[in-house]
């Protein structure tokens, strides 16, 4: 019996073993996708107990929570940190099999040296071991960030923050890691959802275009996207509940920004025309200044009307929206690619039944200024599991070349998850161990240490545009 | 090489094999869905031989013996019960990897102490040891029922039942295990299918409320419900071919009644309209008396109308039938949610595709009576294999609390399918051995003595309402 | 560790060992479908080097050294050999996981002796040694056909091919194998395709009927059906983007017809009748002859527009097309049931998501002139890779009966690809020894090498009634 998560934890081969620890560990962070607060980055925030740096605002946690039968009072309710600890405490162990297990004892032996397990019994010695710790000089949102190694940080903004954080961050020069924003423009898309109408107004003001149509909507846009540029972005993210391609001429297009803007309903087929609208058109901008493009669908979002209208988006209640829009996606592909601007693309989908789909996809669509120019994404979000994870990489590499892939990110809003690089690896170099070991792949230690040193680092450092960060 | 089928059976680490052997295999089972006969159990029928107990309507040994090439007349035709027997023994051999391989040789093992092989030439041994074994005193149905450790049988009914036989057994006192009418009213939401006006007429009679629109109808749905609860039911079945959601006032889905009780022919979105109308209705009911809600759906009924015609429904034509309707189903729980008469609730879909989906699902809709509330149900009919039960387990434990699941069922028509809990466990314990041999998971007897033993019995008493049974 | 790729390859317990080299490798090879040119078999063509034999037409290798960055000049362009191969060479170390790395080396282990690993390096003196090899004796298309002990091969041609080389083949009666045609009439099929037209006309002069409407297009696909069967054709194969069943009356179908030939545009759904209609006659034809009809669908041709007009099909452009036409074909085969003219079937999707869904189809469909008479086609395409071959077969054994299977073909182009069904073999006896030493299933030898011999070749000569090829 291997011993519980110690040193060797999924290292089931002596080759996976020797990967990991002497390729893998190593390898600075890439988190080239999160969701990290840069004002915390700067701030240089500090939590005082593991409920504010656990509880505060992760839903995955709160979902388990749920899952367990715990009152909301208990999650997001007025419960005390200590009381709202116990009863994540006492849910954990009956989840075994979950990642979420994992992570968080990832999280107690990396940052607080706890090598013991959490449950309701432990809850109290875990509680007053991380509150001494949190003290501590490295447990600092920088300090996390400098012992976990972390090289680049790529945060998700909105076309209308000002990056003030991201200024005071470059200005002071005094981070381990780069941080760069992320252009995410679903808010601009979104004419179906509410506050739009709201949302163009604030765009307006901070672009200092008026927008009334869209000429004027593209230039705002392009404004917003230049000045992410200065800022040092070099990827922008588009989440779509589904995948979207309807044509339409740009009249029309007017026409349905301006209806949006007065306020009338918009149609679903209308609204689909808009986006993909505004898609192709970002996309060609993200491809004329080198970003990296990500795509995230079929995602069902806030299911449950009735917890959504109580504790608003993000809160737990999402799910995998499965939706059989291969054909839209291959058409955004084709069309960005008939014009000579599809950009570096990065594609994820919340189901994974379309891996398959994605990794031949993917194949129709590469092009010779970057090997691996068209990536599908590091399984994700409910998909971020031992088996959601060796599964992507298992399909990736039998319908692709697993060698350019450009890893794993953490999408996450917690300084803690960094470990989830460290559970990528760690699958990564078992799966890559089990081939070498029952003879499917040669024992060939520099071709081995090429490829595991790639998906960990290099890749990404190349496709982003990073290579001084090594 | 391990033995053939031993009493280590798939119990592939030392772990497994005591998980399994002090924990799961003297739990009594909880058969909370089947398709046993509450006449048969009242009247202890006895078989004469094998054919009668195993082939005379399990449907997936006629489909496994019409994929050899058997003709009808060796299925369900004309040939004697030894002939027929002679034939099934000899496709069985050729189905390697196939769970049927599995359960029937620990039928065999459980119930006639036969150790060896099944086939071709073994099948006159069998026969002539199996009818001898009939005639012993314990192999009448109370018999097996009782060597089987079966804590509680819940039978599938229909509204019009008179569960004059679930009556006779209470009345008796003198059965080892609880039985329980289920209540499956498809009848009377499939207004699409033939017979629908006849069958409304039966339930007026039964109920005693004439039935001419939707008022009625609830109510003579309500009065059956009402005598299914004295009775003893706490669950209720709906089989879907697809998810169903379409809403409309009542005015319209009194037309539409009062249309199919005139024999006029309803549309397909008509009908979704009063089955999803009836769905809502129902599950309103079973939340107030406290009973759990079953869904099946993504079944393709009947795809081979010829065989059909001949033989009925239910005889080994039917196949998976995958579709898309994943907004569907989130539509009829938020619909539940929101009007807080969402009842505990079992999702079982027959296209494995699905699983993801559903766990993730559950996670939106979870309460905090119980922990658990909402489950997606033990992989179901074509899934109900060892892959298919693995990838169920799996999937529930990446995405959901694998300590919470309320386990397996057999959904079958014989009595001597118990062996397939055993199979179940042995899976279970499988898995989970796997992951603490692989340091995956602490061995921490006490908790997994909690997990093993909630998962293989305590959950589903506590889910149920059926702990006196324990 | 397992040395790499030697002859214990993916032969994981002593059982896989056993089964492989006892009954598995020896047997002749019955590939019922590829796409090698008649011709070249005839002509006995050798080829100068490995870029010849390997990058001359090989989609697969091409859409690998796309997703490394090659330029197209590399590819497809105006290079040498030499420095294509170079290219080729260099991509293929970085995909490990991919079947590519495997059957590249299968092949050079067989054919050309090679113990060492392609790579950039080592690429000269493969150049180099495969160069010499070509020159030998048994390296010309006829040798490699009998060293492969190839017993069988279908080939796929168009309803106006004149067989003219099958002919010559025949009379000549040298070779080691049969060599027959399939009947593959998607060009007739595809009215909504550019080209229909001209290919009428050309079907008109070949077959010596006129076509103006669907009775003389079903008498001239007749009468090539006619002829086929009469050049020892045995099987036919419709390749569909995706699933169809739409029907229609004859006079609709007529006009549908006479519209495409006056070169109007037809709709999706008009194409779609036509298809169903044609498809539905063809099926009834085949059975009548004794034919295997071939159902390829779920793949989405082309969605590379942009290539698609530099290159034209067939250049590593598709990828799988994921469909949820389940119900459509249902109906395609309850419609040919009912009428009695249901041919032997064999379904393949490119969508693995389908396996369970067809796994289950077949099983409602099966006829008692043979065992196993509709079949689930081996992983195709995209899934002819180690994980998808094992998740076809074990979704096979789960849900119908794994030793009726009609096992491997290549659908290859290349004379040097037999060694997939090596690759394919060494699969099923890993995956029945998991098997057999795990318990699962007796270690009956007899019973064992039935089946194993069954699957690797008997099956197939006895489904396409081939029996004399033994």
């Amino acid at each position: 019996m291997k011993p519980f998560m110690d040193k060797e934890f999924l290292l089931n081969t002596p080759t996976a073993s020797k990967l990991f620890h002497e390729f893998a560990e190593g390898m600075p962070i890439v988190d080239y996708h999160c969701h990290v607060s840069p004002k915390e980055i700067y701030e240089d925030v500090r939590f005082e107990n593991i409920t504010q740096a656990w509880l505060k605002g992760d839903h995955y946690k709160w979902r388990l929570m749920r899952s367990n039968g715990v009152e909301e009072k208990y999650i997001t309710g007025d419960a005390t940190d200590r009381e709202k600890f116990q009863k994540f405490a006492e849910a954990l162990p009956r989840a075994i099999g979950n990642p979420m297990y994992h992570w968080c004892h990832l999280e107690l032996q990396r940052y607080f040296g706890y090598e013991g397990i959490l449950n309701g019994e432990t809850a109290e010695e875990v509680w007053n071991l991380t509150c001494e710790k949190f003290k501590e000089a490295d447990m600092s949102v920088r300090g996390l960030i400098k012992q976990s190694k972390v090289a680049f940080i790529g945060t998700t903004d909105d076309p209308v923050d000002s990056l003030e954080w991201h200024r005071l961050i470059k200005e002071e020069g005094k981070l381990s890691a780069t941080v760069a924003p992320s252009f995410r423009p679903d808010k601009a898309l979104n004419i179906d959802k509410a506050g739009w109408k709201e949302y163009i107004a604030t765009l307006s003001d901070v672009a200092g275009i008026k927008i009334d149509g869209i000429e004027s909507l593209k230039a705002a846009l392009k404004s917003r996207i230049e000045f992410f540029n200065e800022m040092g972005c070099r990827a922008s993210d588009h989440g779509l509940d589904r995948m979207i391609f309807a044509k339409a001429d740009e009249k029309e297009i007017d026409k349905i920004i301006k209806a949006g803007l007065k306020g009338k309903p918009v149609s679903a087929d209308d609204a689909e025309k808009l986006k993909t609208c505004l898609l192709l058109f970002c996309a060609k901008e993200y491809n004329r200044l080198g970003w990296v493009m990500q795509l995230h669908y079929n995602c069902m979002r806030n299911p449950n009307s009735t917890m959504f209208n109580k504790l608003g988006p993000d809160s737990g209640f999402d799910c995998i929206g499965p939706n059989n829009d291969s054909i839209k996606l291959a058409k955004v592909m084709d069309t960005l690619y008939a014009d000579n601007a599809l950009p570096r693309t990065i594609i994820y989908s919340l189901d994974g039944s379309d891996n398959a789909f994605i990794d031949t996809l993917i194949g129709s669509f590469q092009g010779d200024d970057i090997n691996g120019k068209i990536q599908h994404g590091s399984a994700w979000w409910f998909y971020d599991t031992l088996n959601g994870m060796r599964d992507q990489l298992k399909s990736l590499a039998s319908l692709s070349i697993l060698g350019n892939f450009v890893g794993m990110l953490t999408d996450s809003r917690s300084f803690l998850s960094y470990t989830r690089h460290e559970y990528f690896r760690r699958i990564l170099c078992q799966l890559i161990g089990e081939w070498v070991e029952g003879g499917e792949y040669p024992c060939d230690e520099a071709q081995l240490k090429e490829i595991v040193e790639g998906i960990c680092c290099k890749n990404a450092l190349k496709y982003f545009g990073l290579e001084e960060n090594k």
